[in-house]
């Protein structure tokens, strides 16, 4: 079905035009009008892929979500010891290089944007909430977590703590760098896990 | 000089009025011709208090800032312990109630927009991470804290918590309550510092 491919193949070209446009203009530059012209497309022709600027965005988004899921998933199938796996998984959701960052200036505007439209927020998130939970259910299995932990609240605290990272990462790029972000995510790695040195 | 009072108490309510229009429309509503309707005046006599929209938004985003520091202020000369003083200042940055989720709220849609606009957004920045920096070195000078903890790493840590923490209570108000936001700073709060049961 090569007509179907080039249907998809074009949404993601789309797509791919309207986070340069937000990236560039933000939120309030993301008119259909201005993604159309970044696509090289005409309104009509962009039309014919995206019915409403809405779809467009949520697709937009929802491409976002599948770049860092696949990321993810790559690493979390490599040899690594776990706690260097988790390490590096917090890597690829908090911004320490430029594609991290795109993702992570798109993500700000468009929740920004769209944080009082609740059918089309809900559906974006909490996905990061998910995946901080397994990680940590993840080092409990490997028995790498330190006894009596209360998990539901390290899991709050690891959200809380990989969100105001990114967030930081983004407004004060100059002070929170990746040297500094992997020195903190390193350090509360290891205030929550065993010292294996000592088993 | 009643006139001169009369100016800055004038500049205040159509700051107010700017905050309302901002939390009703986001700040693709924060128009100058929506404000000046929401505080009741002429765009002219709007105009002659605030030449321009973004004198106009900074002033806001100032006001915003002066009124969570009066509140910090107010904290830090009573007569608490230590712990527990550092914990009622931090519940002022991290909303609570609905006066400190609407400075959140107004907060991000203003980081959101003026992002790129590095005069404007410096200006109004970074007044959060003094003021961790300052809680913790507090912490220290009360022999609070820890022995040998990395304290630029704690301030780091501590800052992005709060911001993390901050943003989910916003965005995930159900999970991210009052109750769950207290339980996750206390818990922190007690794994830098000394049990002082223990002295």
């Amino acid at each position: 079905m090569p007509k179907l491919i080039d249907h998809e193949e074009r949404r993601k070209q789309i797509a791919e035009a309207t986070w340069d446009v937000i990236l560039e203009q933000g939120m309030e530059g993301a008119t259909v009008r201005n993604i159309a012209k970044k696509a090289g497309l005409s309104l009509g022709a962009l039309r014919h892929y995206f019915s409403t600027q809405e779809e467009l965005l949520v697709y937009t988004m929802k491409l976002v979500k599948e770049k860092a899921t696949a990321r993810i998933n790559k690493i979390s199938i490599q040899d690594l010891h776990p706690k260097e796996k988790v390490l590096k998984i917090i890597l690829e959701i908090v911004p320490i290089n430029d594609e991290t960052m795109a993702e992570m200036k798109v993500w700000f505007a468009f929740t920004a944007y769209f944080r009082h439209k609740k059918n089309i927020f809900d559906a974006q998130h909490d996905g990061i909430f998910i995946a901080v939970q397994k990680l940590v259910d993840y080092l409990d299995q490997m028995n790498l977590l330190k006894k009596n932990l209360d998990i539901e609240i390290e899991i709050e605290k690891l959200y809380a703590l990989i969100d105001g990272l990114a967030l930081h990462a983004m407004l004060e790029p100059q002070r929170v760098n990746k040297e500094r972000i992997v020195r903190v995510l390193v350090h509360h790695l290891n205030s929550i896990c065993v010292n294996e040195s000592d088993r």
